[in-house]
């Protein structure tokens, strides 16, 4: 790839082709119906087609227009017609923008019927930082390079990047971002106020592409801006907010809302005033409602200075047990974000609790595409295998009967691949496609995805792809924490193994591994009773050690290494086997990748050969690490007598 | 304390109260005699003395002068006289400086006799930054603030605070002192060159105690100023050199010479070009001879990106196998810098085999006052029972049988108490004692500090400081890795326990537990071969379990946890037994201080006290990591049924 140069992801120029090449008429007006009409006008420059504006005139080849049921609602969209005649209606312009994309990624057979999307809301939160934090970084667990917005304290103010990258989130379906991290620090808390203008300019871009802005807010703000006092029962409070917000709306008039992490892993909230999570909450819900936004309130609140000698205390029940007495408190304008197991992102985790415990809140569920536990976008892991598992509810209750909308940190940062690792680019794509539809198979999405970013090309590509990524999360989760376990990570990078890395410490993650067994007993009957949080019939599948899911034995259970699983292995065995297995398949990859070269831009094939180099390296490490962990511990030799150091 | 004050740390005003008061006669000139006088002339004027200059006129309570024997030597004096009058002889300025130290803390019995220290150069190694380094910040391993010399990149310029430093330094023996880092970043590299008036300030005002200045350097420093290459044997390289070498000189007349750390954890050096490390040290040393300097050059070269599968390799012997082929082909005015044990400043280890394998060189022994390993002066830890046993020889070569002069990490900073734990300036203490005299006892040094900091107490004042402190060591080695075995603490801060924290590394730190034993064979006949570096006897003591001394019995050896050690106790019963004991230890202690309040200044009292309740609980935590982590392994139970975790 030349210096300088962006790739194009799953939007090159050559996934125009087909609807470029046809003479389309787009009736209606506004902006998101200027956006579609620039779009096609440039696709058509390209190809060979034509656009034309407005109604009257003799039919085209694609007709678009606004005249669609009500009933396709905000943002969905109706396709009919035949082999020579597409009509595309929607009744809003945003289905409009969905209904365009959506003939890209099937230009080869014109798809007809009514779509509209699961979730009204499908949003992007980006861990951005304005300065460099000095553990952190520009991005907080970013793999991708930089920042898109800011660079060293400063705004980048490329606005034909975010344009490209607006362009692509619309492309897959998403309608809101946060632009900043979570964690918000003192010079971001400002760009609720005088830093408004750097929020603001990416907002006027993403605006266009049907994307509503949101910004990280911290609790603490109205201190941080000079009040005594964050109470949120205290009228000053509610009046700075008050302000505060009408400002910001000023500024931004379609506003998404505001995001909040409080009493969180050292973060301010309610807490420090002896208020409820409902008080905060619904502050700032109370001054947004009037403006038509909304605030997404993080459930990720637990001890993170628990003593690892009491095993009393379950992390895994923490959300739940906070939360749940709340449920019905909280305005219909807040969204309480779950993230989508009840620890941390692990590549293997049950459901949380609490997503299927509060039926009378909005809960928003949060996904990582980021790859902080999943390999960190130096490996191979397409992350819509686990993410359809559990909005299906495969292993537990289905988080899409639950969710009304779902919400997941980006991956993105200023790497010319947007996404560190170039396949890692169809985490993106999949997130945004399983949010609009939760259904969908994750091998078909990545068939759509495949087919936008290397068009046309031959088959075996396609069946390489499919090869090395269909599987690629299993092959993760196999040379990785075993049996659902998690967290055997570095602690601070949380790259590569270190089994006892967490095991002392005050984040209680902990997997209780001795020389006799492994896993964190969580059922009701001698354990946290974690189990026992569930809706029937899954608390009692996770009670039982027989019934259990294999994937979930050690996170539910602490079991002797003589047990046998459900798959008719030891647990010590199956530690075994699936890390050599795991690791083998790591070098599978790199085997099928090297196929492949020719059929790809030679840059990203590069890139990718590189990173796969370092994925198996790095699963040969766990490999060994794992293995001689428990060796060292259970004293079990493999039974296949494969090398343990 | 208040605000602004420094802690007079072993020279509080009322130090000099018995000298203060008498007359004296200082006979001599030059800017070290000027020195004394006027430091007696500060102390006269505040207790009623009075200083005489020059010879002639009636006799005096105290008589200096430089007539004293060449026998003394540079730095030697005699001591003569009775109850009523003293005089002080030394041949050269240095000795009337070190007599008047001498008199100070031996106000009560005026000491007679002939003083000379064992080694000629007795010297501190600052480990600073000018610029703040994003992960070791202002001082690497520094436990006590900042730099007293840089701050955030700029000179400090604290030259009270430099004359006091100095000043402290020369009445605990120091004369030598090396002002920044050896890890020499690019900033820091200029301060041989356009920052060297950063050097030569402070130079100047350790001049005045006698103590010489060094720099360390950057062995790619050519490069960094612009050559293509740091060759040592290339002409060029050798010219810039000496011309920046003669620069030095013209600014700092008395200038020390340089320290290096040359291919060793990612430093530059002569490996680069195919050289070897007697290459590299001879060029600076040839450069510096004409001036009277000399280059210390550090031995710690080992693999820092090892294989922890790989058990063939062993850290502990690199050094050894690295330099001794050397030996013998150093230049007179090289100082080999080696570490005093084979590993890296472990609470426990044996003597570095390398110390007593290099007749032929002059070798360095260097020792770690910065707490590093050793509670990070939020422990009490006096070192000096440490350091003897090392200097005497109890088990193993004795260092002071070897080494022909000492070094030591400094552990100062801009702490109001200079070394943050008020208790860790008795280690500074010590060890210019011990570099003085290695043969003096620990408990005698203890004395001689506290009868200075703390002057004229109550008995039980220095009662409790030895019940705390003469056993703090062993105390602390009790509750953290056992039996020599090293290192099972937190990668990157090395502050607190993670037994499995290095295990799976590429530092070469490891102690291959696993469910049947712990400890690394070093043996001869089954292990590594390091036993066999040593001298006899200690080869063959080491080699054999049964002779190998307890304390590092799983440094030589991988033991079996019901290994029955010299005590008669097992390895397992010992690691619970110690553990338990130790943690009470540090309870005993904070008890015992709480019984000094009112008899130390109130600031004091409250640092220590606050620190000893962080020592109690680190030293909890440790208790229960090490005794779960080998109950979790070994499934042996507490003989006497004590908690474990």
């Amino acid at each position: 790839m030349r210096p300088g140069m962006i790739d194009a992801a799953w939007l090159p120029p050559e996934a125009w082709r087909a609807v470029g090449s046809r003479r389309i008429r787009v009736t209606g007006s506004g902006l998101l119906v200027d956006t579609v009409a620039g779009e096609l006008r440039r696709a058509c420059e390209r190809f060979g087609g034509e656009v034309v504006r407005g109604s009257g005139g003799p039919p085209c080849d694609l007709e678009m227009s606004l005249d669609g049921d009500a009933g396709l609602g905000a943002e969905g969209y109706e396709l009919t017609g035949d082999d020579t005649r597409t009509v595309l209606r929607a009744a809003r312009p945003h289905g409009l923008l969905y209904g365009m994309f959506h003939l890209l990624r099937s230009d080869d057979a014109p798809a007809t019927g009514a779509f509209r999307p699961a979730v009204s809301r499908r949003m992007l939160d980006h861990w951005d930082n304005v300065d460099v934090h000095p553990v952190m970084g520009q991005v907080e667990r970013g793999y991708a390079g930089g920042s898109l917005f800011w660079r060293a304290g400063e705004p980048r103010r490329d606005l034909a990047r975010i344009t490209a990258y607006a362009r692509l989130l619309a492309a897959c379906g998403i309608n809101a971002v946060a632009l900043n991290n979570v964690n918000v620090h003192a010079t971001e808390a400002r760009l609720l106020t005088d830093r408004l203008g750097e929020v603001a300019e990416p907002a006027e871009v993403f605006r266009r592409y049907g994307i509503r802005t949101h910004l990280a807010v911290s609790f603490a703000a109205p201190v941080l801006h000079g009040l005594s006092t964050a109470d949120p029962l205290d009228r000053r409070v509610r009046d700075w907010w008050d302000g505060v917000t009408a400002d910001v709306y000023a500024a931004i008039p379609d506003f998404g809302g505001y995001v909040v992490k409080a009493d969180s892993e050292g973060q301010p909230g309610p807490f420090t005033y002896g208020r409820s999570h409902a008080d905060g909450a619904n502050l700032l819900a109370d001054v947004l409602a009037p403006h038509g936004g909304v605030v997404h309130w993080r459930a990720f609140v637990y001890n993170h200075r628990q003593d690892w000698r009491d095993r009393s205390v379950d992390r895994a029940r923490a959300a739940f047990d906070h939360f749940t007495p709340h449920d019905g408190t909280f305005r219909d304008n807040v969204v309480l974000q779950v993230k989508h197991g009840p620890i941390d992102f692990q590549p293997r985790e049950p459901v949380s609790p609490l997503i299927a415990a509060m039926p009378a809140t909005r809960v928003g569920a949060e996904f990582q595409i980021t790859q902080e536990y999943t390999g960190q976008q130096r490996h191979v892991c397409y992350l819509a295998p686990m993410w359809s598992e559990l909005l299906r509810g495969e292993q537990g209750p289905a988080i899409a009967e639950f969710a009304a909308e779902f919400v997941a940190v980006a991956n993105v940062g200023d790497d010319p691949f947007w996404t560190g690792h170039p396949l890692a680019q169809a985490n993106l794509y999949a997130f945004g496609r399983l949010a609009w539809d939760p259904g969908l198979e994750p091998a078909a999405v990545l068939d759509e995805w495949a087919g936008l970013t290397f068009p046309r090309g031959p088959r075996r590509l396609y069946d390489t792809l499919h090869a090395i990524m269909d599987g690629s999360w299993r092959a993760y989760e196999k040379y990785t924490a075993p049996l659902g376990v998690g967290f055997m990570v570095r602690p601070g990078d949380h790259y590569g193994p270190d089994v006892d890395g967490y095991e002392y410490t005050p984040w209680g993650t902990y997997h209780h591994a001795d020389r006799d067994g492994a896993g964190v007993d969580r059922t009701v009957a001698t354990g946290t009773g974690c189990a026992g949080l569930y809706p029937k019939p899954w608390s009692k599948i996770y009670e039982s050690p027989d019934d259990c899911p294999d994937e979930l034995a050690l996170f539910f259970h602490h079991l002797p290494y003589g047990h046998v699983l459900q798959s008719g292995s030891t647990v010590i065995q199956h530690i075994y086997d699936t890390h050599f297995a795991g690791a083998r398949e790591a070098a599978e990859m790199r085997e099928r990748w090297a196929g492949v070269a020719g059929l790809v831009p030679a840059a990203t094939h590069e890139r990718v050969r590189e990173l796969l180099d370092e994925q198996v390296r790095s699963a040969e490490e766990w490999r060994d690490q794992i293995n001689s962990y428990f060796f060292r511990k259970s004293g079990v030799p493999d039974a296949e007598g494969r090398r343990i150091y």
